[in-house]
């Protein structure tokens, strides 16, 4: 008898000697093209193209130079992008009148991005920070505070122009209490609830890796370091509520952001949300540091590292700006 | 404001109205080759291949036979085997003697095929009654019944027995209790735990779809339709004691036994042990039945819709004798 | 003392060795006529009776055909059916006219089926699919989508008739969000809603095992094969949510359908619902699989075990097509 | 809109409106023959037959008398027997020597029971009082107090007894700690743990309702009215560990005992251990209370109501005095 | 070493082999005046008093006889008494108008009552069985079946009526869905919401039990035996969603009626709502069962096990026949 | 009435809107000195001291050269070094002897530097790899395999030398089933166990991020890139596992390994032993991404924010080659 073994349930390694073995014992992590979705930053010049300084590999493009790109992605697998509009000639005011105007470039947009892929999802960000004259994201009472009824029935009403426009799912951005319901409610309204998804960046937090995102977005942040309410990177409990509110809201899928410093938050929501679809928004700060983690091979291996570990975590989605180079991994290995 | 919408978080369909959506929607029920395990009936004579007249593509093989359709199966992605020996001209007596003998086909071939394909895992069956003169799973007393301490005693010197020629993973199908402890103590007695997976036939179910099987098996059945101390149909409370002993004595990895009408089981196995690869065997009629099922579309949509069900339900891996058609359809698919 | 035993409670094999106790180990398994729902579809020539190719044994009456066939059915037992009105001649619309009209079959024979077996459980299905032009379960906008509103409202509308005309239950199986409440609204309304039951089709997944019940209703699909917004297979998550939806929105009864392939469904809606009893539907797929499994006594064995896995997985009432045979099975035994 | 109505799920009166609907809101409390145990209690005199004052329609039979009266219950259903021994001229001493001696008259009666009636499952009662000359339950040390692990020693042999005889189920009712183990070690070591069940009164309480049965068994108390170690009636606490012991030691059915007003002590046992058939034990002041709680009628329809109670409660298996009454009840219901 | 001892922790007789150590076990059981309520039949004619063959030392009282009665009982002990009113003379009618007459016994009483007894409880059942002409609990529809809408209105407005005069506790024991809600709305528009409590009668069964009862209400029942809707005994399924939503709508207390054979529905509902202080009614079906049970002594015992078993389970209080005497025994073991 | 407000407690912005309310949203995440724990690589040159290419500002010391540099941090406020020895001449053979030996680096240093540092908490890395002729952390068996027998007790050997010569922490790194309940074997028989601490690394995964430590440690890794039995990346099962058989061994304190991809297995780990003190090990591949993340003050919010999450999602420690930059940046906060 051998006195060194306490009980058989114990013997681990007996479960995953082998390459066979491991994949069974790492269920759910499997990084399909369905599992991610590709970032778009759409310029309102069609024809621009631009890099952007601190991104290596990311562009902003005008909807001319989008179409070609997507369709390379698309035929490498892509299903899924989430779209920003990048101002830089519309006018911005206090109420981010340009947020939803037809000159939008999203807006303008969307029907061509549809009619040329019927089969690719397409979610648009929504926020009134990148069209209003102050930066923030809602409208400001006269003190300068966010006038909270005010902000919902703008995001609302953003949210619903892209609807309108073939948006497959809004995204709303902007941290506001209680606007998943007002979304919802002018989704009902317009007979579109059961044609558009409403994915909530529920748990947002106010993080240090948005550095190179702002570049990207040419938002220049106003005076106060949180004006989008997101939350503090400590705060799980608020981070519990911020998924309640929006799941008893009506939201069909949650999303955490940024994802490898909150994986714990990932797990938690996944656990009280099992049967909500959970994004990663995998941050610039993220793109930048593992895009700076070793030679190409050392830089892949830790970029399929953290994806089956966001996926491991909880997620269904990733967010990713790695998301071309995702797509070539994949297609290689089959 | 419109009456008909009790809440928002009721509107489900905003959550599945494309196709990548539903994938968000169906987690963990990707079906790859990691996830399906291949049955191998292994005839004593080398160059022997026969038909099953009622399993329609399942064959018998001999060594020399097997090999060359294994080669297939593994460029076409087969990732798993588990060998069931035939035994037609080896003697049988009390004890099951050549269930380890060195006469035993399994226990010749396991050397071979180790050596031919060193990346496929390669499970064996383990019982004695294809080999005792009495037809069942284990010893027995003066009286007839079964004689418990020199059963498992049996059971786990043939599992050693596998172990030391090679295969990867023993599965001890006989149910009799206590016999996980008793191979795990027999691996680890010859340092051999970390190298060999034990995989129980935790929840064996007393069903009446076996019957193909034992034609597949030239098995003749005892009187006595339990010879196998298999679990009654409707008892849910014994599979999981069942599965709770063999956790408690060190299983690496669990199965039900049939799948389709035994979800339940499945489900209630991978919520109470979630950190245990759970296997699924789909048994000869349900191989039967689903190959009766319609045309050969109908046929492969309700096997890969049976599949999905399986995943859905908590399998990680669904042994299965379509295994060469999901090869197929999963390449087909990519 | 003997080392193979590791612990007293970890012998399973002392509480099942006879037939009696197996019984005891297999609590509310039982299939008594109460337990089975038999489905009726209904002509609206009176005099008609229909064989259906694909499904042996299942009939389309009208109802003077369909009174003797009950009155067997309900000497041998019968507590329960649930009908479907076959459209041949009656005009079909946008909006469904002819699913409450005064022609419809079902609206016609309700009364004459009450007065006849009073103590007969008589459940509607209720659904516009087989009364649109466009043969889809709801009212469509301009563009060609599901109204929602309006489709919901007409549900209610038909349930409404059928109950005052005279049904125990109805049960809608069309899938749209919220119709539970909008029916259970319309029953209180008018008083009704102590005397007659919901029954929700909350799980009704997109199935591939639905074919023979399509050639039974005489439904040609519509272009788009989720036209009835069903489930998808692999996700059991969006099942949580629909039957979360149908219990808050006053739904007396739960149902799961298909069955074999969403026991683990079932398991996982009793458990969460354990006080609201729980319908499967055994579809015409699997009423097809079943009926080839075997010969006569095989095919019967089968059924049955099919039958004691779906109670054991928590199902309390079985819609099946079998339900003729089942109650003479029961005869038998007694 | 009706303002008296909170919510539609909590309209439960559309749920339960007639008989069949109100079946399918009882599940698993049917009575079938398998629910119910008969106690026998077998005189020395193999001629013998008494009545008991305290309970009418209950005798002491010798064997010769009792084997015609199991034929007419058998032929009636009857599935199962809990046998007691009464001592009328065997010897009494310390250690109740009696009780396994090859003159008792449970050991000599087993083999005929059993094969006269193969399929009837034979329960015996073991516990030393009714043989030991100070009537208590155990042995005792020199000061009179009870000898702990003396007495478990005996209850082990006793029990081994019975089953060598051929009892399918030994009972031990003497509630010392930890017999239930020593039981199953004493038929680990003789080879009977997958032939014979334990089934363990775990919660059996010092009630005042035990009167008529100390009749029937000619035992005369003891001074000191604990003498069997039995749980205060209020302590559900103790009860619960009584529980957790037993199933520990590897009991394979559980018993609480009263059953009427113990009810919540078979849902919290039932609860805790789903996985474990369990009995009550409805007791002799139980049988006398509700023979006279009103005429025929009245007593049958107070009768079946309580056992539909105990097995809402949780109750697999009723041991009862008015086992040929429900017999009958039951065969007059088909 | 002992071998038969597998744990301490299972070594209980440690723990309980005296009185004073079995009273630490019996946690929450004790039976003192606040844990007891007295039913009282009030007659119109206030000089009246009457015996009721049925229920030995249950007598009907006219308000004149009933205060030297209770005089005697509250010096005895008694803290809180259940009214309820007997029809002789009263007109009845459709929607039972005598339940809140002038003329009404227990409106005229109250004041009284209340005045000489300003430290008793007095809580009023609330019905409109005994006042209306078809006997039923509610207002009927032309064609016979319960109107809910008004019945609840004509539920509301008695209990109003009766907290007018004077009731601390109103209790409603109609069983009609939402009347706890139409009660609290009622009390609320009145300013009675912080002086009334509404214990509900929320978990009652339609037992066997009931028959001296009616005797003693002089109550003939109606043509259908579920008059008053109450729930089937199996179902505790029903029982667990009526507390649900009688604890949604704002009930104080809750019952459960009768109180023996539902003990594990006690259980389940203390466990389920711990904050609410839950009721239980013994029947008058017990009060006879127990009356008869044995002599004096014997029947004393059961008794006060049977109250001892029903606070185990989780009674705060009983409504009982047997008050008098329970606080006779309260009184000698002081 | 403000429609857009769905829910008071959907409001969270109230709680959380400057520095103070935030700090309280964020419990358990401040980082103090005891927080931090600093790895040292010890030299057997006791003069030496070495730069590490791919770490900035890591170093290699010789004891002499330690000293001082520990001076310095202690007078900062350093609590806890966790040291590992670095082989240069020592020889290598089959059981690692030099782990132990008096010329240990680590044996050697440990008197010195706790007489020095008498308050500095002193762990030692426990195991064979670097001190083994073949690199592996076990010894191996004539086939090459792990002799987990034989590598156990050498584990334990080595920890007994390092807490005898003065560790208060023993923190083995090698994975090796059941080797804490060998350490604490040792240590009890050398009545060590009350004086020294197991810290296990319970959660080590195969990561891509070693890379860096692997230079710094001067070992060359194997053929064979899992060669100390690290946990596959996707496998929170084999987590959670993991971490159930150290607690059961005994061990104090358990270890996630790397830090940041794996924050859910940190949640998952402190939620099931919220009892046991959990540490991260930053590894140097996290090290190096987060040293290139930016400039001075964005590496610095990098580091800190990625701190604090590990505190919040679980870490009592974090054992972090940044210590001395974390105690300057405390230092200056306060
Ligand atoms: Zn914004
Ligand atoms: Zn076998
Ligand atoms: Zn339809
Ligand atoms: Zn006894
Ligand atoms: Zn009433
Ligand atoms: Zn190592």
């Amino acid at each position: 008898m051998n006195p060194l073994f306490l009980s058989p349930e114990h013997i681990l390694q007996g479960g995953y000697f082998n390459a066979t073995l491991r994949k069974l014992q790492e269920p759910n992590t499997s990084i399909e093209p369905h599992n991610i979705m590709y970032p778009v930053f759409l310029l309102e010049n069609d024809e621009g193209m631009q890099t952007v300084s601190s991104m290596p590999n990311v562009f902003r493009y005008g909807i001319n130079k989008l179409m070609p790109a997507l369709t390379e992605l698309v035929n490498n697998g892509l299903k899924s992008i989430l779209i920003f509009g990048i101002v830089e000639t519309l006018p911005k005011d206090a109420i981010g009148s340009s947020a939803d105007s037809v000159n939008n470039p999203v807006v303008k947009a969307l029907s061509k991005i549809k009619a040329a892929f019927p089969d690719l999802t397409i979610a648009c960000d929504v926020c009134l920070c990148p069209y209003t004259s102050h930066g923030h994201c809602g409208v400001l009472t006269e003190k300068g505070a966010i006038d909270h009824a005010a902000s919902v029935k703008r995001i609302a009403e953003v949210a619903l122009a892209y609807a309108k426009a073939g948006a497959d799912i809004v995204a709303p951005s902007d941290m506001m209490d209680n606007r998943i319901k007002a979304i919802k409610d002018a989704l009902i309204a317009n007979s579109l609830q059961n044609q558009v998804s409403v994915l909530s960046y529920s748990c947002k937090f106010a993080s240090s890796m948005y550095g190179p995102f702002r570049d990207t977005m040419k938002s220049s942040p106003m005076a106060g370091d949180r004006k989008c309410y997101q939350l503090p990177p400590g705060s799980a409990g608020l981070a519990a509520r911020a998924a309640a509110r929006d799941v008893a809201e009506g939201a069909d899928f949650l999303m955490v952001k940024p994802g490898l410093p909150y994986l714990d938050i990932v797990r938690q929501t996944k656990d009280k949300y099992p049967n909500h679809p959970l994004f990663i928004y995998q941050v610039s700060g993220e793109y930048a540091m593992i895009s700076r983690s070793g030679d190409e091979n050392e830089m892949e291996s830790i970029l399929m590292e953290t994806l089956t570990c966001m996926r491991r975590a909880g997620a269904d989605c990733i967010i990713t700006y790695f998301a071309p180079l995702i797509l070539n991994l994949i297609s290689k290995k089959q």
